[in-house]
């Protein structure tokens, strides 16, 4: 038996480890004493008992798995009646679930472009619409952060089909994605234009109908969507978003549709129940954007530098990356999750800590959180 | 408003039309009245009431989703002690869940290539694999179907790392790899393998312990193996196994696997149940083997061309894909649910029925689905 196949492991080891950089699982008890502000459960509703009773019975009730693609035996009209209520909620006239964002991401990237399409792709998204644009056949060219200009100077003089992507609140910083001016951009080319609303669902727009209804692009006919219900739906799974035939499209040739098993019952039921409760209780997503705005006020009045929040999302510049893991460190040991970002995670190679706007906080509990992170801050 | 974006799927639509290839999803019933041999639940773990209340349980008790990725609050104690018992019952040192097979195999192929690496993949391999060596920087050079010595002359003369990837069961036809061999070729050059056992887990191997165990594969240093959680385990997501360091090192660099939401509590719950099940009842896997034996003898003996099964897919070949369909359509018409395979599913272009061989099937079950099977037979 050879051994050495994967000697070189061991070198990348040591090189993260010298870098400061070596991540860690740290399995979690099922009730944590911590005060949660890591997780993307926006508006608390993962441990909400209507959404779990609701995951639990489908599991019961459709099984624990979906047994098979979507296309062979995966669908159920459970997946049928997320997909309609997400559509409606959202705006758009057909939606598509899938296992995860992630997978959503490469299926709507790969699937609306071809050798001969321009992707455009903003250089803050996230990894996986990057992932997507790797997958896909397509010429990519990044454009700087947040830049609608860039965007219509990427697609001036492109002949045939293109493709605009952009988070709607990158994952790091939590600003906003300037969608008007990127559809105006695309419209002006004919190209199509697609938005990552992981962070927006639940939180931006009328009732938490995200930021692209936000931004009246909702329904569009060039406009396409994609979102997680493992955030503010607090289940798992993700979802494509867009005109039926660009679904219907999608149902046909989406790799990463096609080629893995249906989202579980449990999850699809879940996501479903959440986003019932979020449409009969609409005063969750401000509750977060609330929080959102109380923390940066509050860290930024004590010196500490923080991006001005468009969502939920609340990033503190640190440092390095070894304090960055030491500033967590002791919130943690002080009772408060927090979130750290480290390089390869962090496109501009900044370290942050990243907390997360719950809904459900108290306003003790934001108390709470602003005093252990200025008291925790590495000296400036 | 523009609309013109994607007027090219209109056509790409009407291409699908008259090519006989439109696939629609077709959401079922949670009682379907069908007879199930279209699904991947091999031994029948996915309405397995011990599953079922495992799944609703870990949904009360650890919330609808996993709030974050595994490296930030996604990592719970459930999923840890999922990995541990499925890293020991396969034999291998340690195992990394993910949300999916697909993202299971994105990480392994990608996290352990880099641009000087050699990818060898066999020409059946699953799609997965196939975006997992897409998505890879390295060179990916694809080997005629279950052919070692092909594998040995791509990895002749290659200087550097070389990966070799393979289906352990190969989901279009059924066929098992050449898994000895292959270890054998890749040993010569110092490179490793990696096998997707999706199949094989739970049908193959000692008590279920899958293909790479039964090759006596399992555990070796230069050995990788993925596995799903939504076949024969009955749940959702996909799992890699291997040497520790090699877990470690997806830790910290498989993008699908950091960039993804973890696996939901439910579905890591449903898994371990339908996982311990299987230690406890090991005869299950030997029974769906022995109903794959007997679908493909008498569907050979009535003249129904079908390839001999090495595990619980049983393939029977339509003369096109329109047939296949028809056929198919037939068959549920008559109780009978059966996969159908067309391109682009198919490597060869060649059109099925795809048969699961469930290992909880009675011996009346299989007597009425061979009937309605040949009775519906396109004619020769």
């Amino acid at each position: 038996m050879s051994g050495a196949a994967f000697d070189w492991i061991d070198a990348a080891h040591d090189h993260r480890r010298r870098a400061g950089l070596v991540r860690t699982l740290r399995p979690r008890p099922a009730a944590s004493p911590l005060l949660d502000l890591a997780g993307n459960d926006y508006l608390g509703l993962a441990r909400h008992p209507e959404v779990t009773d609701a995951a639990a019975r489908a599991a019961r009730q459709w099984g624990a798995g979906a047994t098979g693609s979507r296309l062979v035996t995966g669908s159920t009209e459970l997946h049928a009646q997320l997909e309609a209520e997400l559509a409606a909620f959202c705006g758009f006239e057909a939606a598509l679930v899938l296992s995860s964002g992630y997978a959503a991401n490469l299926a709507a990237v790969t699937a609306l472009t071809d050798r001969t399409t321009l992707l455009v792709s903003d250089a803050g998204n996230h990894a996986s619409l990057i992932d997507g644009c790797r997958l896909s056949r397509a010429r990519t060219e990044v454009t700087p952060h947040a830049d609608p200009e860039a965007v219509r100077a990427a697609l001036t003089g492109h002949e045939g089909r293109a493709l605009a992507v952009t988070d709607s609140v990158f994952s790091v910083d939590g600003d906003a994605a300037p969608l008007g001016a990127l559809a105006a951009a695309c419209r002006a080319h004919g190209a199509a234009l697609l938005v990552d609303d992981a962070h927006g669902l639940g939180v931006l727009g009328d009732g938490g109908r995200g930021a692209v209804a936000a931004a009246g692009l909702a329904g569009d006919a060039d406009v396409v969507t994609t979102v997680t219900l493992s955030k503010a739906l607090g289940s798992q799974g993700g979802a494509v978003l867009g005109p039926a035939r660009v679904i219907e499209h999608l149902v046909n040739t989406a790799r990463s549709f096609i080629f893995d098993t249906g989202l579980a019952p449990a999850a699809a039921g879940g996501a479903l129940a959440a986003l019932r409760l979020l449409r009969r209780e609409p005063q969750r997503s401000r509750r977060a954007r609330e929080v959102a705005a109380t923390l940066h006020t509050r860290l930024t009045a004590a010196g500490l530098p923080s991006v001005r929040p468009d969502a939920a999302v609340v990033s503190v510049q640190a440092p390095s990356p070894q304090q960055a893991v030491r500033w967590a460190a002791d919130c943690r040991e002080a009772g408060l999750a927090v979130g750290c970002f480290r390089p390869p995670s962090v496109p501009d190679g900044i370290s942050r800590l990243r907390l997360t706007a719950r809904g459900d906080l108290t306003d003790d509990q934001v108390d709470t959180a602003v005093g252990v992170i200025i008291a925790t801050a590495p000296a400036g």
